[in-house]
C-alpha cells in the first residue's frame, strides 16, 4: 500500500523534521472500508482537538478524506494512518523556528485480529512502568511516545494481548495501546484523562452510546483494586475495536452478554 | 552543511521510522572544531548510556568521529548532531517490530551566541510548565521533547535567553535547553536527574573538573527558594558553554569571577 506526504507519494520526510526531533506532533490510526475510516466524525473530532492543544495547523477534513480514499479504495479493510508535524524546522525548540507542516496519510495492509479476542476476550498484565503525569499532554495522541514503547517492551509472551499502566500515583490509566474499561452494574467506568493516556476515537464513540443500552458512561480515578472488583473489563482501540478482558493473572472474568452486545453495535458503525 | 544517514549524503529519513512515529531515539548536539566534536569524550559516554537505557545500538565511536569530521571539516566552527533511531518499523510498539537502526549525523553552520551572554550573564525566567516525573527516561537526550517545545513556546521576548522549569513535584530540574547550577560558598550544586531531565555532557565535565577550583559538586534536590537565594545561578550547555544568570525577575546576581575562571577552563577543553 502506500502513502503521501503533503499531498505527494513519498516514503520519506525531510530529517530536520520536528516530528522527528522532539516528537512535535500527533497521529490517528483507524481502520479504512474500501478507503472510508471508520468512526471519522470521532476521529477528525479528535484530531482537530489534539492540533489545537499543541497549536499545530489542522487540514481541512475533506483533503484528509480524499487523501485516504485514493490510498485504500479497492481494499476491503485497510489500516489508515495520519500524522500531523510542526514540519521541518531550524534548530531549537521554538515553535517560531518550524516552517510549513507536515502531513502524512497513509494505508497499510490489514492483519487484524483474530476473531476470538473479541468474543471469548484477551489475556492482559499489568505493566511495572507508571505513566508520568503531565496535564498539558494529557490525553493528546502525540508522538512522545517512549512510555508506550517501554511499557510494551516488558513481555513477549504471545498469549498475552495487552498491558495495563497505572500512573505514578497508583492510579489506573490506560492499555499500551487501549482505553480501558470497568463495567459495574448499569456503569461504564474509565480512567479520566486529565493527567496522562490518551483519548481514543473509540472511547469517544462510548462516551455517546453506552446510554442506548441503559447504561452510564463515568470518568473517574480508578484504582487496580476497582479493576479487579469489576463485573467486567474491556479494552479499546480502533483497530480492536473492543475486547473484553478474560484473565488478568489468577482474575478470571466470565463472558458478558452485554459487553457482546456493546461490540456488536461498534462493529456496525459506520 | 551536510547530513549523513546510515553513512550515506541524504537529508531524508523513511516516515515509517520510529524515530519518527513515537520518538523511539535519542541524540546529541555538539561544537565542532574543523570537524572534531569538543567534549567527545563525555559526549559518546552519555550517548552510550542513553542508548544502553533504552536498548539502542551504539555505533562505533570511530564511525561516529570519521562522519563528524567528514562534515565538519575545513569549517573553522560549527554545530554537529548525532540522532539515533531504532529504525523503520512494522506497526506497534514492541521493540521486536523495528528492522535496522537509524543513525543520523549532521553538520550545521554555528550560529553561536554573543559573548556578552557568556560575560555578563543571561536572563531567564520561570516556566508554567512542570516537568513530568518519570525515573525511566529521566536524565537520558531522547526525542521525545514535547515539554521543551511546550515549556521553550511560553515566552518571545528575545531579552529572555532562556526558561527554568520545576518538576510536578515543585522541585528545580533545568533549563528548556540547558543544566542549572547553584553556587554556595564552595559548592556547585545542581538538581538530581532521576526523576526528569537531561543530562548534559558539559554537566558530566564540571562533576569531574569543578574540584580543581576548590568546589565540591553536589546533586540534590533544589527549590525554587534554594536557587533565589544562592550567591551565584549558571547554565551549562554544549554551545553556550557556561552562561551566568544575571537576573531572574527582580533578583540581580553581581557578576561571579569564580564562574568566569570555570567558563574558561571549559572553553580551553578540548
Amino acid at each position: 500500500m502506500a502513502m503521501l506526504v503533503n499531498g505527494l507519494p513519498a516514503e520519506v520526510v525531510s530529517a530536520r523534521d520536528r516530528g522527528l526531533s522532539y516528537g512535535d506532533g500527533v497521529f490517528r490510526t483507524m481502520q479504512l472500508r474500501d478507503g472510508r475510516p471508520r468512526l471519522w466524525r470521532w476521529q477528525y473530532a479528535r484530531l482537530a482537538d489534539d492540533a489545537a492543544r499543541l497549536s499545530l495547523q489542522l487540514p481541512d477534513e475533506q483533503l484528509l478524506l480524499d487523501e485516504l480514499a485514493a490510498l485504500g479504495r479497492g481494499h476491503a479493510l485497510a489500516v489508515g494512518k495520519i500524522t500531523l508535524t510542526r514540519g521541518a524546522g531550524a534548530r531549537g525548540y521554538a515553535m517560531a523556528a518550524a516552517g510549513a507542516p507536515t502531513r502524512i496519510v497513509a494505508a497499510a495492509p490489514w492483519q487484524g485480529y483474530p476473531e476470538e479476542q473479541g468474543r471469548d476476550g484477551v489475556h492482559v498484565r499489568w505493566c511495572e512502568l507508571k505513566l508520568s503525569l503531565q496535564p498539558r499532554l494529557a490525553g493528546i495522541k502525540h508522538l512522545n511516545r517512549l512510555e508506550s514503547v517501554l511499557a510494551r517492551s516488558e513481555w513477549d509472551d504471545p498469549a498475552i494481548q495487552e498491558g495495563l499502566l497505572l500512573d505514578q500515583d497508583g492510579w489506573l490509566a490506560e492499555g499500551t495501546m487501549s482505553n480501558v474499561y470497568l463495567l459495574r452494574d448499569r456503569q461504564v467506568l474509565t480512567p479520566r484523562l486529565d493527567r496522562c493516556g490518551v483519548n481514543g476515537a473509540v472511547r469517544d464513540w462510548l462516551t455517546e452510546n453506552v446510554s442506548q443500552f441503559g447504561l452510564e458512561f463515568i470518568e473517574s480515578r480508578l484504582s487496580a483494586a476497582d479493576l479487579i472488583d469489576a463485573d467486567a473489563v474491556f479494552l479499546s482501540n480502533s483497530l480492536m475495536g473492543l475486547w473484553p478482558v478474560a484473565r488478568l493473572g489468577d482474575r478470571v472474568w466470565t463472558p458478558s452478554p452485554l459487553l457482546q452486545t456493546l461490540r456488536q453495535a461498534l462493529l456496525q458503525q459506520a
